[in-house]
């Protein structure tokens, strides 16, 4: 199996496959690093068609998640005739957000029934979307409202074992980094000034890095680190003669042993740093959004696919709804059903696209939320979003980024993948809230046991219609893109008239974006043979 | 003159004047390096003066801001007859959110009218609340609705004169850290590895920076910085084979020397560090809901302070409304009027009160917002909310932290202090908007000279009824806190029946936290002195 990895992971240079440069910035003669925008989307336009087509030509797409509705919204703003088999009752696919009256029977065979307050939700897919995916645009096109995603906060904390005294601490990010950065600038600023540096640093590199370190690290006069007022205070400082309590830095050997600084390039990564965005109400209205721009009438909820095949000139789907057996036939199919489970439909796939499909590995992730009838976080914590980060099982704590001081709201008590989510996904759900909550418990304390509601977990290997969280392929490691292996590569293609989309199908896997990428060249692709024939 | 430096901007340990700790962290064994809360505060209560108190003890407020309000709204929960005079028409004093509508006649002469669109402002004081203020609290106490407030924002530019060849070019956070976070990895891996720092450093210390560098730096196995993805692309990665155009790493010595990195401190600061917030609206919200709570018939609009002056048994405030001279007396007076503007009245102060309120110094600052017809930063750059940051007289440009992926927006084309807001204060309008269009320009291009449809500025050292933006107090240098000196010690302390209160008399001046705290601490006081008698 021949594996192409790119080298885009360490910046190496510009990469092959690059067609239409976005190039404004370099108009303006801003440096090359300036943010990115998207790759220029040409959507099919109605003109293209005329005198090149007989009738609207047909599609039939698989699948209303991010890939099929993108897919579908897009080709229809040329008049394709769309119609989406969706099996759920709801648009959106792994973007899920889960609100009071929600249920569901898992593949474990449990069933669960929220009952969250009215207006509380939480994301139990995509949660939170970069300024520089496309998803951003379609909110705008859509209109769907936005606001603040808090993916780091300096008053959350860390929780990490370790042979320090730290050992299974809470420490707020604040103290954590003021830390880590002190000690960093210290050792750095005095290996230089010893000349350790000198064949790398020239004397005025030297003078402008001990200026910058001095002032990263919040260093002493003398170049040590002794503590700064960005660790927070024992109590707040106020009016008058309160100073505040000032507290003291950890030792530079346990900060640095400790570990306490593994999670701080979370917040560094291309799509995760802040400021980072989600639509208010939830992620699922972005669907709810397409949905309705669709028209109810191409959408066929509870419409649970069972054949794909292609035909003389077409291809034909047939799907069970409400009991019943029914097929349609189009022009073109474009598959977003997750891989693993295209290969279970009667189908008429060639060998090597079975063995394609196969090739992606379902990955173990989901979230558990609970929602509090005290916002103890804020009320006692001072935290108003972002999430604590922990190595044991549940991984994070991410807090509500809405309804900020209000009486109630939904935690995400864990958000987990690969061998931690795999120690919750075949719990009962019962098992899975009291495991969380002596985990959480020990991060925030004994406040985390109290003032629960009401609660609901989903585990997306074992969620029907997905069993997924996302893929990975095999033999491309972890990675969520930027990898093409030949089984990735060989689906890119259409068989005859059947095409396939989706994240797992784009170099930001496990992202919206991945999936709209893939929808929109996709439908390139067959507007480009529609218009060609 | 004698000053206290108190040891908390180094956090050498617990400091004096402690009194109420907030101790609930350490209940839980959290590390002492938890986010703290503020101190508590008991208001005054109905019961307190119950057989102790003959009526409704009398309070006149002077300043109807932050700290005036604030200790009225306090004290009426005991059953005191507060009478605030106010001498704009509109509460919040510096705390002024431009909205269309607004008018406003500077001390140059000239007067502006704002024309924003519905819903359009920017907050030209205060615009940014802490999690560990206590501002959240009146937040939740009186329903005020918070959004997050982008403090920081990766998409950004920094945009700075140097001597290499990234002089005046602009270069986003994210690129920049990138780059800066790399080398400095790279740099001290190499020092470490080489034995430099043998003699601090054991070798399992060692070990666990190494594993540390790497990541936080996202060096290449070899333990050298060669670029990485969080930088961002020349286009954005996309699905199938399109990669993205990584980007080539600034090299070492041009990104040590123009001091790319010199702002990154900023959001580590205790009181900027993400998240931030502000009410949805408009800061101004805060004021508008208090002065609702307190009830229109106790604030006196239009009133502007002629005279104060302590009298037998109480004090008496001359003004003057709509043309006509009034007076007032009460029990006590809470004065917020600021300290310069104090000395200018009628008084009976004795000679050291006004000598301690001429130490508090102006302190220019200001802001100009420019409303687009086009959100050019979100659609061509990509950067929803933020600040790009520059030497130029400007400072920086801040992006709007609401209505995104709308139509039109404001955005703050100058926040800046000291010589910076100097060269912009004694200009007319029409100059500070070419000045501050002129710089922008040179960040973010030609676009940030379209598309604009009104502007409105303001400079608080020109702005009638403050004259300063905040104040340092003389001898101790531009600190916003945490320094108390003669004079500042002077004016805790009450003149018979008159108070002082405001931001300038807390630790954390100019910040909406202090004058609160100010505010508490005077109500305190004079409970305490009424409950006492």
């Amino acid at each position: 199996m021949e594996v192409t990895r790119r080298s885009f992971m360490r910046g190496l240079g510009v990469t092959g496959g690059a067609g239409l440069a976005y190039g404004a910035m370099s108009t303006l003669g801003l440096a090359p690093a300036a943010a990115a925008g998207p790759r220029r989307f040409q959507p099919p336009a109605m003109a293209d068609l005329i005198d090149r087509v007989d009738g609207s030509p047909t599609v039939v797409v698989l699948g209303g998640g991010p890939a099929g509705l993108c897919a579908t919204y897009e080709l229809q703003k040329a008049g394709y005739s769309v119609t989406i088999l969706e099996a759920r009752q709801r648009p959106g696919g792994r973007v899920w957000s889960i609100h009071g009256g929600d249920e569901e029977t898992d593949l474990n065979g449990e069933t669960q029934k929220c009952t969250f307050s009215d207006g509380h939700f939480y994301n139990i897919g995509a949660t939170r979307i970069p300024q520089s995916h496309i998803t951003m645009d379609y909110c705008r096109e859509l209109g769907v409202e936005l606001q603040t995603f808090g993916n780091q906060n300096a008053n959350t904390f860390v929780n990490y074992k370790s042979d320090t005294p730290l050992n299974r601490q809470s420490v707020s990010y604040r103290a954590a980094k003021a830390d880590t950065y002190g000690y960093m600038s210290e050792l750095l600023q005095k290996a230089a000034s010893r000349g350790a540096l000198d064949d790398v640093l020239t004397p005025d590199d030297k003078d402008a890095l001990s200026e910058f370190l001095s002032g990263f690290g919040d260093l002493s006069d003398d170049g040590r680190y002794i503590g700064s007022s960005r660790r927070g205070y024992g109590s707040e400082p106020g009016a008058g003669l309160n100073f505040g309590d000032a507290t003291e830095p950890f030792g530079m050997s346990e900060v640095i042993r400790s570990g306490i600084g593994r999670n701080f390039s979370f917040e560094f990564g291309y799509d995760q740093a802040m400021l980072m965005f989600s639509p208010v109400g939830g992620m699922d209205r972005i669907y709810y959004a397409f949905a309705d721009a669709i028209g109810s009438d191409h959408i066929v909820y509870g419409a649970e696919v069972t054949a794909l095949k292609n035909t003389s000139g077409g291809a034909t789907v047939e799907y069970v709804k409400d009991g019943s057996a029914e097929s349609i036939s189009a022009d073109y199919v474009i598959c977003t059903i997750p891989p693993a489970l295209v290969t279970r439909l009667d189908n008429n796939l060639p060998a090597d696209v079975l063995l394609a499909l196969r090739a992606a590995k379902a990955t173990p992730s989901g979230k558990l939320g609970i929602e509090y009838s005290r916002r103890w976080w804020e009320t006692d914590e001072r935290i108003y979003g972002g999430a604590s980060n922990t190595d044991m099982d549940i991984s994070q704590i991410m807090f509500p980024y809405d309804h900020y001081n209000s009486d109630r709201g939904v935690v995400v008590a864990y958000y987990n993948t690969g061998k931690r989510h795999q120690a919750f996904e075949s719990l009962t759900h019962k098992q899975r809230l009291a495991k969380a909550v002596a985990e959480g418990s020990m991060i925030h304390g004994e406040k985390y046991t109290k003032d629960i509601s009401s609660s609901f977990s989903g585990s997306w290997r074992r969620t029907k219609y997905s069993e997924s969280a996302w893929v990975s392929w095999a033999g491309a490691g972890d990675s969520h893109g930027g990898v093409a292996t030949a089984e990735y590569e060989k689906l890119l293609d259409p068989v005859e008239r059947i095409y396939f989309a989706g994240d797992h199908l784009s170099n930001a896997i496990a992202w919206q974006h991945g999936a709209f990428t893939s929808a929109r060249d996709v439908v390139t692709a067959i507007h480009e043979r529609v218009t060609a024939s």
